[in-house]
C-alpha cells in the first residue's frame, strides 16, 4: 500500500489518543501497552500472559483480534478533528500462524481518513527470542462520533 | 438463511465442546459463560462488567468479538470428528449499535460444515430490562485441525 | 437474526431502487435481473452464462459477489430517505460451495439502517433442476450519500 | 507488511497462472489484462468501460472486487504446487474512493502460504493522467485444491 505521510488536523493529537486508551478498561485487563502514536500509525504491545490463552495454550484470538482493533482505531483518531472520537464500524481480521510468542506487537495506519469514515489495517506479529513473525492481519473501517452522538 | 438441522459426526459432541471450552483460560477472564450446546449452534453469554468496557464505557467491541468468535468456532465444534480441533481462520463483524446492556447474548451458527472448513455466522445481543438488541454480527470462517497439526 | 419488518421512510421507495438498478450497466451486462423490492429486503436473479465462469466452469466468484452486492446495496436504499443515495462501504464474501446452478438468486436483507450507515446480509443460492442450495453468504456495509457528496 | 521473497514450489508457476487466467471467461468479458506474474505477486489491469459502471457512472464495485479477488488468487497459485488449483474461501473489500479513472491497477500479494490456505491482499489503483490513486483494500483467504476436489 502506499500510504504517504499525513497531516494531523489536531495539533494535540498524542495525547488526545493516550488520553482515550488509558480509559479502555479492556486494554488494562489485557495488559496492553500504547507504545507508538505517530500520525496514522499506532503500535500496542500485549505481553503474553497465560489468562489470556484459547484451548491450546496460545494467546487467544480475541486478544490478538482485540490490540489489533485498538491499533486500528487510535490510527484513525491521530488524523481526525480535536472534538471527534472513534469507534468500531466493523473489522475483519486474518490468522495466519498460531499466537506463540513472548509478546505480541500490533501496528495500525491509516489507508484512508474521510470526514467521516476512516479505513484502517493492522499486522501483528508474534515476537519470541528477538524474532518477529506475522501471525495475523486486519482491516477494518472506523467512524468519528461527536461524543453525544455516538453512533453512525 | 436456510439452516437445515445438521447431522452430528461425533454424538459425544456436547462434552467435547465443553471441556474445550472449559479450557479457553480467556473465556473464563471475561467471565463469558457456555450455555446451549446444539448441533450446529452454541449460545454464550457474557455479563456486564465495569472492566471490559472501552473509553466511553460500554463493552468494548473486542469483548463482543470475543464471545462471538467463539460461538462461531464452537458451533462448528459440534459438526466435527471426534478427533479434530478448531481454530480460527478468519473473523468479520459488524458493530450496529453501541453495546449497553446487563449482558451480552451471542449464538453461533454453521451455516456450511465441510471436511476441512465451516463457515458460521453469529449474532450479538445486548440484554436490558429483559428486552434484547442486536448489537453485532459476525461472519468466520473455522479450520478443523488435529491436535499435532495446528495450521492449515 | 431476529429482523423486524422496517418502515420505509420513503413510500417511492421501490421506483428509486428500480431506476437505480437500471442505471447500474454493470448488472445489465452481466444479465442481472431485479425482482423482488421490499422494505429492507431485495431479491436479484443471475441465470447462468459461460461468459460469466472462471477457470473450472463455475460461475466466477465476482459475478456472485457482484449480485450479493447489489442485493445489500438496494435493501439497504428502501430504507433511506428519498433525496438519498447508495455505495458500497465494504463488503466480506464467504463462497461456501462451487456455484453450479442454472440460476443464482441472491437475496439482500438489512440488519441495521442508520441515518448514514447501513449493515445488510446477502446469501446466494444456486438453483439446479428447481431445488437450491446455499453457495455464498455477504456482510456488508452501505453509506447513505447525497447525489453531490459520493464520499463519507 | 513485512513480506518476505517466496520460494515458489513449481518453476513453470507463470505458464500455469497465464494458463489458468486465459481460462476464466469472465475476465475476458470484463476486458481485464493479466500483466505481472511474480512468486507471490500478480498484477491485474482493467481498463475503464462505460458497460461496467454503477449508477453514478463510475466503475462497479464487482468490477474492482473481481480484478482484486483474481489478484489474490494468482497470487496465491504462483506458490502452490504444480497439481493444485486454487479457489476463493472469502475476500472482504473496503472501497475507500469513487473508482474513477482511465484503468484500474489491482496488485494481489501473499501474506501466507500454507499446505492449504493461503491468504492475500491487494489494493486497486485508479489511474488518471499518469497518476494513480489508491480506490481499494482487499484481504481474501484462497484454498488449494487437487482439479478434482474443488471445496474444501
Amino acid at each position: 500500500m502506499n500510504i504517504r505521510t499525513p497531516e494531523p488536523r489536531d495539533p494535540n493529537f498524542e495525547a488526545r489518543v493516550r488520553d482515550s486508551f488509558a480509559r479502555q478498561r479492556m486494554m488494562h485487563l489485557l495488559g496492553a501497552e500504547l507504545t507508538t502514536v505517530l500520525p496514522g500509525q499506532i503500535e500496542i504491545i500485549l505481553p503474553f500472559r497465560s489468562d489470556l490463552t484459547q484451548q491450546h495454550g496460545y494467546l487467544h484470538a480475541a486478544a490478538v483480534a482485540a490490540i489489533a482493533d485498538s491499533a486500528c482505531g487510535y490510527a484513525a483518531l491521530t488524523l481526525m478533528e480535536s472534538a471527534q472520537e472513534v469507534l468500531s464500524v466493523e473489522f475483519k481480521v486474518n490468522l495466519l500462524a498460531p499466537a506463540v510468542g513472548e509478546r505480541f506487537v500490533a501496528v495500525g495506519r491509516v489507508l484512508r481518513s474521510g470526514r467521516t469514515l476512516s479505513v484502517c489495517v493492522a499486522d501483528v506479529h508474534a515476537v519470541q527470542s528477538g524474532s518477529g513473525k506475522l501471525i495475523a492481519a486486519m482491516q477494518a473501517t472506523m467512524i468519528a462520533t461527536l461524543p453525544n452522538h455516538l453512533t453512525g
